[in-house]
């Protein structure tokens, strides 16, 4: 941490203008509700000038047309909440672990790591895994043998890279029969890998995470996808085997893409949302059930399970209007 | 364990009245369908009467309009899935684990542990922990640095409590700039957490989870979250960020509630149900979408994508009808 | 690894028959579109014939109705996947994993483990655990105290059979009361369950995995249930407590099935439904609501929750037209 830093210093490094005292230090950054003095916030949108008013931080970044609702010292710029995570950045190390292998991690033969790659406690990395210079794996992650990570990768605890994908054929008497999976996982730079999330191995061909995506927790990826570059999902979502997802893309939470479908560049999937068509253009794509309270749930619902039968009355109705 | 003791001395310990023989010994619980001799089930209610016919038990908790049921020995209480709670715990540790720190756990610096607590093999716990007296983790739980604990906390292995939450800003390439999280998990006492469940720590204040929150395996709450004390929530459900949830709420199995919304006191929410706004009233809501054989879902599933252009065609007979 | 076959000595050991050159030798498996010369690969269905024709794979498994799409050396024979899934056996071995315990793995007492059972790194096996001979354990599986697991078992890494289920009763004040979890979790042979996926202990009887199960990754099976044989369950599945699924069962991803319900032998559930009421018939049951784009979604999905009031407008239609 490079101590206090004048908003001064900060627009510097990071663009913006200040507005009001350019010499205010700020320490650490802080929410709108729960800044202490010597930390500087942040305000998304007009909409909370009210929380602005009660702030006791002692600086605020924030766009043009927000400048004058308050007379804070103040950073003027044109995305507050990227310049809020680049703020945090100075003040903030992106990871808690030190570099180096810890006592307790278990390595197999001819690991490669990078340099100044961290592995937490109790990590167990297999055979033949490559890790790239400046990754973090947090204490428990577990990366089966022959898969590679790039560089700046940070994996979170309990996170497992390379299992097994769900493969087997059945035999006559319909047993379940293993098909080997031989592929690995290939996983890009500037990736980030969220608690008890899974990436199965590939089959034969690999299964590919590219440079810049960020999975939140309990994400399952199945054998053989691809996740293009800098698309994000959120919590609590899968992904079916041999799907590919384009770039760009944000995956909402609890989402669930079926297999071997392909998913475009820049597509958007909102929460709880399955996906079981491939997508080829861009734009929101959205599945959710309305919930309700459960009378009127049940009163409208019932009616699903009829909706054949009521548009066959409906096409009666018709019908005799023509007579 | 106490060794086998009398309907009388539990009656004497729980309350409740025994019906039959007193002094009739009990060791053990047991399910209406396999308990064995010396051991005691309970009826939750009259509709299981065939079961209680068949079963071996030596003696039965049931309620005051179960009583003439049966001629086993018997404790008569208000509500015997509690009364029979309470007599398992006579019998049966809560937790199957010695106090004290297992050899192949890593604690941080700073860690401070109440009387009695027991961590597990291979647990690993970050920098500055707080864990309080008579709280278990099991194998294989990790809690990053700074996070706290209450008393008599049982978490179960593979949990993770408080990695990063996901917190980026998209740079104007479109690449997730991540935004460091600095808030902390704050766990009160008599919390329960499942196998594989996460609870990310905060982004810059805490996460909350008060005191007798009982969470099942694989939940996922999300950075910021607050869940209201005995509220109890299934498996495999999430909660996004920043969502407030009231006390005493009941979720159902794979619930998923949505991110910055407030779910008020006593709420129950049903299995399978998106809540995708704030719930201001007590009561159950729901939003299953039923499922039926492929045909019949085929058939009026087809005519949900179709709902409004149904909607216009009652309308024109509507019209038609007024002429 | 037997090093190089010939298609003659596969056959031999397999059956089917060779068209081509019986002399050709290969020595792994691949893909259609990325297997390389001495590499063997198959054809699922005569559509996918232009990958076949721009195959490098030195030998092709294909049905007979196929047999005549390629002059390359073939192996022709009733179910092209299963031979393929038996030839990469002769191949690939089924786990990566040597016998033995490893050395930061930790057993508790009166563990009994199998000829060649492999128990990973971190693994963590409680009091009077019974793991039979060929079963193989990847990195940190934590298996509790009491439960068995039959021959050839495969555990994929975070995997956790025998925590407590989800039992409570609640107080007078809406607090709950921990129901001691005193059954164990019983797995028959040749099962094989997913990474980070949770299979609870029975609360007072057990919870039963039987012979031959497919348990993909991230599912949670919770206390009491009994899963039958042969069946298989794609990932992010969760099944209730209580619950008997039949013998031979197919769960598609993500499907949820509720507390105490029967499913029959042979049922397959589509991904992403929800099972709510017992299923009595063989069959495919399907619960998935639709998704589009967000527009046509918000179109449609409004008039869900007033199917109870279209219903009504029409049966008024039909009154008025009686008249």
């Amino acid at each position: 941490m490079p101590g206090a830093l004048t908003l001064a210093e900060i627009a510097t490094r990071l663009g913006g203008r200040v507005a009001g005292d350019a010499g205010a230090r700020v320490s650490q950054v802080g929410s709108l509700e729960n800044a202490a003095a010597g930390e500087i916030t942040f305000l998304v949108s007009p909409k909370h000038r009210a929380k602005l008013a009660g702030t006791r931080a002692s600086a605020v970044i924030l766009s043009k047309e927000s400048e004058d609702l308050t007379t804070l010292p103040r950073i003027v710029c044109d995305s507050p909440s990227l310049y809020f995570a680049r703020v945090s950045q100075l003040f903030n190390p992106l990871t808690s672990q030190p570099p180096g292998v810890h006592a307790s991690a278990v390595l197999g033969k001819n690991v490669k790591l990078g340099e100044g790659a961290s592995i937490g406690a109790g990590c167990v990395i297999g055979d033949g895994v490559t890790i790239g210079s400046g990754s973090c794996l947090y204490p428990r992650v577990v990366v089966y043998h022959g898969c590679a990570l790039g560089e700046r990768v940070i994996v979170h605890s309990g996170a497992l890279i390379g299992a097994d994908g769900f493969g087997g054929a059945q035999d006559e008497a319909g047993r379940w029969i293993k098909i080997p999976q031989i592929g690995v996982v290939r996983i890009g730079n500037d990736v980030e890998i969220g608690a008890n999330t899974t990436i199965d191995r590939g089959a034969l061909d690999d299964t590919v995470i590219e440079d810049g995506v960020k999975l939140d927790n309990q994400i399952q990826i199945g054998h053989n996808c691809r996740i293009g570059a800098h698309t994000a999902m959120a919590g609590c979502t899968g992904v079916a085997g041999s799907t590919r997802i384009g770039r760009h893309c944000a995956i909402g939470a609890a989402a669930q893409i079926l297999g071997h479908l392909e998913i475009a560049d820049r597509v958007q999937i909102s929460s709880c949302t399955t996906i079981s068509h491939s997508i080829r253009k861009p734009g929101t794509y959205t599945g959710l059930y309305p919930s309700s309270d459960n009378a009127s749930w049940a009163r409208y619902t019932a009616w699903v399970r009829h909706l054949d039968r009521l548009a066959d009355r409906v096409r009666s109705l018709e019908k005799e209007k023509k007579k």
